[in-house]
């Protein structure tokens, strides 16, 4: 008999990332599709159900044989009710009732989970973090997110907003975030942020693509800003490690998404920053360690979680 | 019949607090006695022993008729073998099985739980927090502490010392906290480093007594010194909330300990630095509130917390 099969469906501002998953998590098939946000939602959402028939048809299976849709997506997110809410990366998404809408296309059960929540229930459940019970998670992308594990169960917190990683304070008067607050991680550790610092500082060359890897070879080469806002970036992400160690306790943080492609460029730094930063009083620190699903946690985990809400994980 | 009643037992580096408490939370009789933590661990037991009996005559109840014994300690602890490991309240105290030696003294059940987790047990139970399930609180004294209930249920991390909310990190390169980390909320909101800083800016007269209440008399009279230290205080309480808000997203925020005896002195400042520092893109923010149960709050929680545990709260 054939193991069951479901969707993972992760749905960012750029891309629109399906993966055909088996009930261990395993990708069996995995098809990407431009999201082409400024077509508005009723176009998106239906590139989404495109996504999912085509990664079906990549898997030899029919749309009606998988057992649900998870999807993913930037929040905040009403999970209740299946409803995008607003986003900063989807601009005039505003309480776009995606569940209902998904659900009617494709006549397939959905649920709805934070992207960054996702990723990290998807480590959780096959990744890096699989079984560890107390676990943290930062996505360093465009943006900075998170997800948290606590007692073995995600954590949303009182408003579903818990997790948010990336606003972390880690120091008085810092630099500016787009959230409007100042010293957030993700004001340091974002790519957004280190492109927009690295154009201040003058890193970038005429014929440079402006991204994290051009910034890291500079930092490589010798260039004393990039070194500064690389050094900046790690520190940022230790510095709200040693919050979490203190709030939360984990037994392990992960580094994921697109900056933590850097590998040990980010880890070995973010690591030695936090041996400098942490107390010495206990031996209980948590592990750091690099996350393993790449950018398909997100899909992964919003498939686990359909699996998980249904009662299986 | 009467109601069943039973003892919360706090454990502080000054003073051990004894209440004799019914199943509702209700205080039925207290009884404080000098801790003399210089006289060592047997004479601390043996008085914590003395202090349930005198509590217990005071109540008119017999030892023997109490459900159990509930104690709050400083940690860190292992609360599944009952042993405070090492605590920086009470010095000289290594892997000491209280519970073991209490159980054995007094005939009755006993549990043990950090004492920041206890007065926040005890205001979630029957205090400002009560059946707030998302709920974090300080314990601003001598020094921070804290604690969080998350899902309804106390969190205690991968090695059960989450929750120590006075060592989240407010700024980069801050005033040295006694754990050994730099920009601590504790380095800016506990009661001793006020009154060290205070002494530092020559806040203190001849007669003064170095406190917080001469403290924060000076600040209204006008001492501007002695403004930025309450100043200070504040606005590390408030970024933490922020942190907070981020991380666990609770519902409500105590500000409890000898220090909030403050009152709206410390929390409409601590509201205000907040409101100016947290982001504006979700209404969903924390209510931040004085809590209720003053220095009762640990030994309270204590008892509660043995009822929780056998099942019955």
């Amino acid at each position: 008999m054939p193991t069951e099969q479901l969707i993972g469906l992760d749905l960012g501002g750029t891309n629109i990332k399906a993966r055909l998953v088996d009930a261990q998590g395993r990708v069996v098939a995995a098809q990407d599709m431009p999201t082409y946000v400024e077509q508005g939602t009723e176009q998106v959402i239906s590139r989404m159900a495109d996504a999912v028939r085509a990664v079906c048809d990549l898997g030899r299976v029919r749309v009606a044989e998988v057992a649900g849709v998870g999807v993913a997506a930037p929040g905040p997110l009403d999970m209740k009710r299946g409803v995008i809410e607003k986003s900063v990366n989807l601009p005039g998404w505003i309480d776009v009732p995606i569940v209902k809408q998904l659900t009617r296309t494709l006549r397939r059960p959905v649920t709805l989970l934070n992207d960054a929540s996702a990723a990290c229930f998807g480590e959780y459940w096959v990744g890096a973090g699989m079984c560890v019970d107390e676990l943290a998670m930062f996505t360093l992308g465009t943006g900075v997110g998170g997800g948290l594990v606590s007692g073995g169960r995600l954590v949303f917190g009182g408003f579903a907003q818990a997790g948010e990683l990336g606003h972390i304070i880690v120091t008085r008067d810092g630099r500016l975030c787009g959230c409007g607050q100042h010293g957030c991680v993700e004001a340091y550790a974002s790519e957004s942020h280190m492109v927009r610092r690295g154009r201040e500082l003058g890193v970038f060359g005429d014929d440079d693509a402006e991204n994290v890897p051009t910034l890291l070879a500079a930092a490589k080469s010798g260039s004393e800003p990039a070194q500064r806002i690389w050094a900046d970036c790690c520190h940022a992400i230790a510095t709200a490690c040693v919050t979490l160690q203190h709030v939360l306790n984990p037994r392990l943080i992960l580094l994921g998404g697109g900056v933590a492609a850097a590998g040990d460029d980010i880890l070995l730094p973010v690591r030695t920053a936090y041996a400098s930063l942490a107390w010495q009083m206990t031996s209980d620190a948590p592990n750091i360690e690099l996350a393993a699903l790449g950018s398909s946690a997100g899909a992964i985990g919003a498939a686990g979680w359909f699996l998980h809400r249904r009662g299986a994980v």
